[in-house]
């Protein structure tokens, strides 16, 4: 079980990247998310993918971190330019239950002390994005590129030219 | 040598997400980035970032995406959903000079016939940031997590449990 718990969205201001957390959390094989504020629009936009492209992804919002975090019963891993290297400690974290923490701008101090690790995607200021996707890529040693997702009514077909999408009538068994 | 081509990009809706593409590029090895549509906000943000944290990373904006493709010489690959898959192509691409494009909505046709390469970081819908991120770490073959950056006045250093940043007086030799 991988869940990422999103920390410090502001849904005025943040609302496409932090669809994209979303979007990547999915596509990379992360089993669900949480944002500590309710955006329901996030919740129906990631709810509609998942419906057409497949997969058990869950999200939910509105869930403060104190309670997400008392919560979980795995490690707790905060992604930071400020921590130790993705590459030294991910043999750490490989193959257990983990909830990944990504945050906004500004991510209490707390967190810090609260995470298992703070991990760090390179030490440049970067994208919590690109973060969680080299994040879950490490975790899931590339596997998560092939994936495949149960039940999907749209489906993309590697095409070297052009757009190939194989739609399904119904949910396959 | 190594490129970023942003397409697509609408300063009013896009500032945050193509920010986030272009700390990317810089972080992860890309010598520079232009961007399509005009916008001086983005291109200053990222001059500050490169200032503040060194190397020779290049933006550039308001050039159109068939100048910037006209008056490159080497490979052309476009990052899409729709592609052939990363992992499987990736070892025709290392080591060559690449400009990389990337999308933010809607691509135009011509690109997916103009790219040598269509390339898919998987084919689920996510995000054109976490897509460069991943296409990087293969082209660069996870070196680009290590790589310094010349010049830095603010230097992050690994920590377990907070923050350690370096100012640096002077440009190092």
């Amino acid at each position: 079980m991988l869940k990422v718990l999103r920390i410090g969205h502001r849904p005025s201001r943040d609302k496409r990247v932090t669809t994209h957390v979303a979007l990547v959390a999915r596509a990379f094989g992360a089993d669900g998310m949480i944002i500590t504020t309710k955006d329901l629009e996030i919740e129906k936009t990631i709810r509609s993918a998942v419906s057409k492209f497949g997969g058990e992804f869950e999200i939910a919002s509105g869930i403060s971190w104190k309670k997400a975090l008392d919560s979980w019963s795995g490690l707790k891993v905060h992604l930071t330019m400020y921590g130790l290297p993705l590459d030294e400690i991910i043999h750490q974290i490989r193959k257990k239950d983990v909830m990944v923490i990504v945050g906004a701008e500004k991510v209490p101090s707390q967190i810090y002390q609260l995470a298992d690790h703070n991990v760090a995607v390179g030490n440049q200021p970067h994208s919590e994005i690109a973060a969680l996707a080299l994040f879950l890529d490490r975790y899931f040693e590339g596997g998560e590129l092939r994936g495949s997702f149960e039940g999907a009514k749209l489906k993309i077909m590697p095409n070297p030219r052009g757009k190939t999408v194989v739609e399904s009538g119904e949910k396959s068994e």
